[in-house]
């Protein structure tokens, strides 16, 4: 059995993650922490009978655990993820902290600097079907963010291959999970509810750094607009791709790259020809669905992708991380 | 054209109060407060092109208005409607401050002192369909409660024939306008979204005191059970009511009290029997639907009564006392 | 392994089956059937990766299975689960065919005659927490109704103490998949989003025989007063229950009835004093949530009690029977 | 007060117009048709006190109303409106079935022939701020569709200046109520709650029609990808616009464009800098929103556009089409 942390364990993804683990075969809670709620209870925070006590980070036995979970907001993630990694305890991120490798890239997106920078070499970007093999040795993990999951499995095979033309449109829908349990305006009921929310929209989601990452890596001269919108659900991103492929290429052939690119995956619903991907596809489930769609006009294809922005998008992709990193079936406490 | 001056503007109530004088045929706006938003117009704070200006009431012409509207907070309310009575303006207080004639009561249920009691003798309960006559010459009018509006209107043709049981169990369900805009984690969209949440259930919600000033006035020995409870919709109140009556009443002699209470009421929806009041049936208007159930033990009825919370349970029954106030068309911009 | 087959796979209840069977350790799937999708796949229904062939029941090897979960409408569930026991092969079913003992009482509340009286005498009425020990020898148990799961295990600790006054008013509220997904104006979406609808309420609804089966064993002289509402969520039932007690009984003794009937439940959630039932305590799991509130006046309560329509109100407590009945772990799949 | 008649009064978009022309203060309804509820009243079909009688539409007497608003399908409409312009009296028709000028393009879309193609030449396109001279004398109103209002109004003042790249990229966003009333799994509260579902992406929407029809008419070389989604909200349509603009035109510039073109526009709200269009800015009103966000590289853009897709979307802007037909004040019963 593994020993598990959780920094942070009161936001939407760490309880989520204290929800996974409970029903994990191979792994168990040992301590988690909450800065904010530190003494009580996560029944007190939550309609659950889940009573895991909180306690402050300070207080945590950090080296009691095989691995642990940093559910904190990018710049405060940094330094405790340094303490735990200098205990010589795994370490799995959620914030955004490890994710890009260059730390004037963060700063430029993040507007702070990175203090930790001689993490940043170790850490892996944990998009585990695209980094597995990297992952399974790693001793720090930088789990990927909600949306640049959806858009980078969603194009990838393409991008890979060479074929994806520079010009990307993602246009993405997400529910207000995303958003953090913090209160905001936009966050109430009354405002969200029967309302469709476009925000940062075009060149100014600092999810973008994550998708020029990973699918700039094939593609210099890649120039992505990205549009979130926020919509009256839970959970779920749809992410709606505009992009151009070489002309020759027939349906066969794109939908081959993505069979060869996803094949045996677990997690990768490739939907059949015909089919768009909608968030009930993946709701509930550490799946990403994605369906791809040619237009008349040759060369030009929409692909959907959509998957929990709690689970695949967050806290399921981590659990997926640690299974890799442990040696565990990939699938484990995830089906 | 009467001037109308709103104080508190920026609440879901006050936001309200601003769309309903807009299209008001005979009143227009003169000016509007909010302290917190003092300086910002309402388009910087709603989604909308209005671009009213809003101000300190320190700073508002109180004279200038032939009525104010008060959408403050109870025990904030009543020294700002002071200052508009002793200006010589009448006031429509959409608080609960004027609504319980007894400063003790008053105390009892909302835990601080009554400090404006020279006022609460001239006040007059805004509830339109029974008091009509009084608010037609009411300097100062307190606006019902949302909950007891539908609970007082359903059940008053029964309590002031003598044929209503002392035993009342009101189980109300209101969508979350009715708690504010306030951030607060319960209107959180998704702590509300796929949720339902009893509170304040039994006998513990301040509203009791209007349903025992209305119904009790008829009945001194009533005993009522009141349990709200927050749905996931925007606006709309459900009272589902379980009351027992005269066991000799003919299913015709029940429907007939209300029949006669409320001929030629224009915001009564008396349903056919068989019916029951849905949101629907009221949402968008200043309307009560009322549905009569009798159940099948002789003198066991359940009366469904459905309302909007933001009109009829509040700024639209505000309108309604302004109009009847000034010997307006009592459906002057409600329809 | 227990080698599951399930008839009537593609409504909300069978489906929710097929995804909990294919998640259960000790149990698998080994055909499904679907009268008006036979020839298809789950996939091509629903969207999800799951890829189960569907079948006409006459087409089913029914003897392959050890277990048959049946999902059909009442009247039609009574033949197809007769043909099952005929076979030998063991039955749940989830419609109303088998619940009630006496046929009479059937006939009344369901309108059509009972063709299978020889069943009713071996059929257990399958509410784990109170038939555990019939269920376990049972080749056929009769899963319970949804929202007299919600009123029964909400006052059945009551009931079986003798201090239940006999006069109940149980007003519940449920999500849409309760209403199936049959096409009908009353679940389309523009019709309930923002609306709630009470239905069939005081005397009329089928499951109050159901709560008259289970608390009136207990209660000769109970009178229930039952009232059903659609709210527009996709999962769970708020049972809000009004009873009165024998008004000589502490606080702590009421609740200790509670604590001896439900100590050891894995599956019963009962709630610290000050708490009531929320539905977001049950959906997704296959508890029983149960809040106690005391009115002020002696001997008056409110019971709230929560659960997941599909789950604990179906399909969950269907899995937890059939662990039961083959001595799994009564957890075994279902957390 | 003009005379309405309102054919196919009982799907929401007539529904909406019984409404809209109960409160128009110069308009009253003088009959209305439904084939398939004739003989009942609208209070029997929709929780509304509105008793409006339905009759057949051949016992509709035609002659007595001065307009008539026909909601029906489309190819059903199109013989109807025939009728009602043999006998003389004004028409606006919700259908597609008069929007197009050319029938083979009609018959390209729809798949049916056109059988009035001698009403074809007469008919006005009644997209208002567009075509508000051509409507005052129109005997044949085609009101526009829903999507294409929002994608026309919020590129028309780009496409007639001749600033607007080809190839446009619209993504939108629509409520339910958009799908109409009839029966169909997608539209099942259960299958569409927490769910968004894209449909007809990229060139199979036969909105795409009306878009090369105004859009095009300035551009001969436009290129429209279009992707609707289904969202969960009864009403509301937003629509991202992905274009290019000649990049050496300042912001300034391309608002000025906008300001000059709905200058004095009283149903266009066009917002602010830094601001995007939202449901919320239009539901139940008539207006389009509209919002301009610049991207970093030169020349892109995105545009924004929201309306409530039954007033703006439909039947409000068909009021507004008869108001201009009548030359009555163009925003009467609308505001």
């Amino acid at each position: 059995m593994l020993n598990v942390g959780i920094v942070g364990a009161t936001g939407y993804t760490g309880y989520e993650l204290i929800h996974l683990i409970a029903r994990h075969p191979q792994a168990r809670l040992v301590w988690a922490t909450s800065e904010s709620s530190a003494g009580q209870r996560i029944c007190d925070l939550y309609p659950t009978p889940d009573e895991t006590q909180l306690s402050h980070f300070d207080d945590a036995p950090l080296a009691r655990a095989d691995v642990i979970f940093f559910c904190l907001p990018h710049a405060a993630s940094m330094e405790a993820v340094a303490r735990a990694r200098a205990a010589g305890v795994r370490a799995i991120d959620l914030s955004a902290d490890f994710r890009l490798p260059d730390p004037q890239i963060y700063e430029q997106w993040y507007n702070t600097p990175h203090t930790q920078t001689h993490l940043l070499q170790t850490a892996v970007y944990g998009l585990c079907e695209i980094h597995r093999s990297q992952i399974a040795g790693a001793e720090l993990v930088a789990n990927p963010g909600c949306y640049p999951t959806s858009v980078n499995l969603g194009l990838w095979p393409l991008a890979r291959a060479g074929v994806l033309g520079p010009r990307v449109i993602a246009d993405s829908k997400s529910g207000v999970s995303g958003a953090g349990r913090k209160l905001r305006l936009g966050s109430h009921f009354v405002e969200i509810n029967e309302n469709m929310v476009p925000y940062s929209i075009g060149y100014a989601h600092r999810h973008i750094a994550e998708m020029e990452l990973i699918l700039g890596r094939h593609m210099p001269d890649l120039q992505i607009t990205f549009s979130p919108h926020l919509i009256p659900v839970n959970r779920g991103i749809l992410s709606t791709l505009y992009i151009e492929l070489d002309p020759t290429l027939s349906q066969q052939a794109v939908r081959d790259l993505y069979r060869s690119a996803y094949a045996d995956e677990a997690f990768i619903h490739l939907l059949p020809a015909g089919q768009t991907a909608t968030l009930r596809h993946t709701v509930n489930s550490n799946r990403v669905a994605i369906g791809l769609t040619p237009l008349p006009r040759p060369g030009q294809w929409i692909i959907t992708a959509s998957e929990d922005n709690l689970l695949k998008g967050a806290s399921g992709q981590a659990v997926q991380n640690m299974n890799l990193m442990f040696g565990l079936d990939e699938t484990a406490g995830l089906v």
